[in-house]
């Protein structure tokens, strides 16, 4: 049997330079060419995603007692795809009876597995990203890059560190302590890598592999047995990644239970169950605050990581580029349709305007430059449709229009393009009058809020970010001091801040090995992808040693 | 000013080596000798020690609204040192003050401030050990050693491991992205490090310096301000650590308040209003379950380090040099009697008895073989007073006189030298007829357990392990794939294994920079001293970024 290991142990050895340089690097192409997929891969894959509709999909081996699935795509279609499920008992039985065998397995046999199934996952790529943009409305373009290769990116970076972090103590060392005259005492030592047990990865909703395969690969590498429990409405890619991992399993003669699916559907989610279970060790969530705090309150026998809900920010304070700017936040704004963890939410503007290179701007001229960029941005239906996608659950478009009555409608949100869709609402308040912009407020909703002026835009973003959460800020300046002491406000509130972007880069936007995301500093979250901290809890080190004999 | 990290930097770049080659390493010399710490250390430290008695210790610019301090010494005479105290809310103020300048300040200065604090410390190892010996009770040699070059070795672990972990990413990185043929994206990325907040370190009454420092160094070095709070027993060694931190902090311009001493009296503690405050973001305990339980329940919002208790054992199955193998045990019994969080408690010997080089041995000859060990070892009053030291704490005498009914005494235990002492109990109980060598019995008290044979040693040793909690385990076998397979089930159980100690070495002990102390698997602390995980939460890293301009 070839050594996964050997096999990528070149693009292992890349990762771990590219976590310590942090510039850009990545293995996983994202553009969906065929030059680079294969000529049919686009073909081949809606053949393959269409065959998987209104059917059973196969885990062979998996334990079932029952079976699960109801997702409806935003774009239409309902899925019918049956999904095996089983009982909590039944799945902790399983993942407890495989458990020795990968828990024995090398890092070096386990990372090697994972790349190999990465390896696999990107071959997929396009049949990914059907199934991301059928269950997150996505459109395909972001389905396919965030689905599959960014994702695979993040897995990558968490396997990578994982490898670091469980290489870094050596297998075997030799103590040798002097004693004066005396012969020294001669010791040798014995570590190994222990696993915490079962791993719980409960999938969301938006991004079902990009945020579920940082933990997924980081407990996996680490020896853990992974439950992986998707959202009932983005079951499809957690399970052909699941399939994925279980085919490997058992081709390297591990048992195929080390990753089981816990498939389910909303209303009868067994998610609190197995999150209760005593056995479950570790539980990788994303989602809102309130089931953090459940977990947090019932599952305290787990190690958990969060990735929660926030109040992105932008705050405006002067721009020598007016256009490129209000461009570059129509993007952010208009992407997914707002439904990124890291999409803006209030963008805070001074009450006398800003200066900027066509001169002064105020107030209502930022708000209405804004609405103008996402107009031109979205004109094109075509276009609207590959920017903002579909919403992905229709409490969302209700959040919209109840949105409208918060304050002064600057542009209203339409259709954008195919499914259920909806285009950014922009909504000017005054930051004395209301706290409505202070709450999340999830999907194509933003705020122009009204402040005194930038230093009170930064204050009030930063103390948001330290309240409620933030994952991303945003700030545009021309002086460099105010940069730097911005820099420090929202360092200090735990919120990474980019500056004056214009052009092909957004503030949603975060690269792995470079862009540490979430930073486990504010109520956004208590993890970051993928820092040191990720991985190292996720194992113990424990040794045996001996006096060492001639 | 001279920079202390450059003063300090060889010895970093040594304790950074020796991290990662776990072998035999310790800057400070641990013999309490006048040729190394100077002919007149000793008298000097005797005499610095009677002039803090009967007297008020000084923290200059300490907050203060009370004062606090009834210690006396387990070898008779009563401390009578007056402590400033201060309310919480006023410790917390005066940490929530200091905190700015210190989290701003470079993790090189800090971390050389923390090398400086050592280098003072370990000067005046002579003083320490007056201050652990009359609060612990350890006797001299070891209150110099595990007192002051020994705490001072874990500290310097911290401290280097949280330069390791602060310095991992870059402060800043070029992100450039191809585009094509259009022209790259090219982005500046700068991140910094920052802490989490306010440190709690609650000490220990029998070591008040070893337990402490990890947590107290690797909180600094990353950047929080620090609370020590002492046991009421054991305030002063922890009071001149935070005076020599505080008297560097001043001397580097910094607000002595990033540390402060938090002293309190046995029932007027004020360590659950200080664990209970929200701005405690850290903190480091030492002692009982219970109480780890409490700050589990009751300071949730904080990050916990946990030691907490657990019950260590030794499985004999063969050995080759039982005469060495009954001294090296009586030892590590003897040791500071028992109260060490490493000292064995029981000793599981099968029913049939051992083979060993003097040929086969029954269960009572195992035992009467350990006991004698035990008489000979503390026969000379001195000697057994070097050895056994005193009983830190009135109640562990009054346990070992209820132990005696337990089982069968095969030895009693008796005064051993000055003070308040105590030398080893032995009680020989069968593990099919009682369960009371599960619970923790802390002191001088050992059962010798009669197993049906070696194999159901191991597996109730570490069950033991796995439910109660162990930091240590020790095994006498001669086969080596039983050897192996015993590693095995303690590494399951999380607990470090000793095989065949026989000589100068002993199971209790645990040095810096080779063996981890404490694996954080099993109920016995949920930390290790000291891994990455022992230090990467204490702080964070934020990032700001932007487009590179040419």
């Amino acid at each position: 049997m070839e050594n996964l290991f050997d096999r990528h142990r070149g693009l292992l050895e890349d990762a771990l330079k590219a976590l310590d340089a942090r510039g850009f690097w990545s293995p996983y192409p994202e553009a969906p060419s065929g030059r680079i997929y294969g000529e049919t891969a686009r073909a081949d894959a809606d053949a393959a995603f269409a065959s998987l509709c209104q059917s059973v999909f196969l885990l062979p081996g998996h334990p079932q007692t029952g079976t699960a699935g109801k997702e409806v795509s935003p774009f239409g279609p309902v899925l019918s795809i049956s999904y095996p499920t089983a009982d909590v008992k039944t799945l902790i039985a399983a993942s407890k009876a495989a458990a020795e065998g990968w828990a024995h397995s090398s890092p070096q046999s386990r990372v090697g597995l994972c790349l190999e199934v990465l390896a696999r996952l990107n071959r997929m790529s396009f049949l990914m990203a059907n199934a991301v943009m059928h269950t997150t409305g996505q459109a395909f373009a972001m389905a396919f890059q965030a689905g599959g290769p960014h994702a695979q990116d993040r897995g990558l970076e968490a396997v990578a560190t994982a490898y670091r972090e469980m290489t870094r103590t050596p297998q075997s060392a030799i103590w040798e302590k002097p004693q004066g005259k005396a012969p020294s005492i001669v010791m040798e030592k014995h570590w190994r890598i222990v696993p915490r047990g079962i791993s719980l990865v409960i999938g969301c909703n938006t991004f079902p592999t990009w945020n579920s395969y940082p933990g997924l690969f980081a407990s996996l590498a680490t020896g853990n047995t992974v439950i992986a429990k998707p959202h009932p409405g983005a079951i499809l890619p957690v399970a052909l990644t699941v399939r994925v991992i279980r085919e490997v399993l058992a081709e390297q003669g591990y048992d195929p239970n080390v990753v089981l699916l816990a498939a389910d559907e909303a209303g009868a989610e067994i998610t609190t169950d197995l999150a209760r279970t005593p056995d479950v060790a570790i539980i990788d969530y994303t989602g809102s605050n309130a089931f953090a705090d459940w977990l947090r309150t019932h599952a305290g026998h787990a190690r958990l990581y969060t990735e929660e809900a926030g109040v992105n920010s932008i705050v405006i304070s002067v721009t020598d580029d007016f256009a490129g700017m209000c461009a570059n936040i129509a993007f952010s704004l208009s992407l997914y349709s707002g439904q990124m963890c890291t999409s803006p939410q209030d963008i805070f503007v001074p009450a006398a305007g800003i200066e900027t290179n066509e001169g002064h701007k105020s107030f209502d001229d930022v708000a209405n430059g804004i609405a103008t960029a996402i107009d031109a941005l979205l004109f094109d239906p075509a276009r609207a449709a590959n920017i903002c996608g579909t919403i992905a659950n229709p409490a969302t478009l209700a959040r919209v229009k109840n949105a409208r009555v918060l304050g002064r409608v600057v542009r209203d949100s339409a259709p954008a393009g195919e499914g259920r869709s909806a285009s950014p609402l922009l909504i000017a308040v005054d930051a004395d009058a209301t706290k409505a912009h202070e709450s999340e407020c999830f999907g194509p909703v933003a705020f122009i809020v009204k402040v005194k002026n930038a230093d009170a835009g930064i204050a009030a973003a930063s103390r948001l970010a330290r309240e409620k959460g933030a994952i991303t800020a945003a700030l545009y300046e021309t002086d460099e001091a105010r940069i730097l002491a911005a820099a420090e406000a929202f360092a200090q509130a735990g919120v990474n801040l980019s500056v004056n972007l214009i052009g092909g880069i957004f503030v949603n936007q975060s690269a792995a090995f470079s862009d540490f995301h979430v930073t486990g500093a504010n109520p956004a979250g208590n993890a970051s992808l993928t820092d040191a901290a990720f991985v190292v809890e996720r194992f113990r080190t424990v040794m045996w040693r001996r006096l060492k004999t001639a």
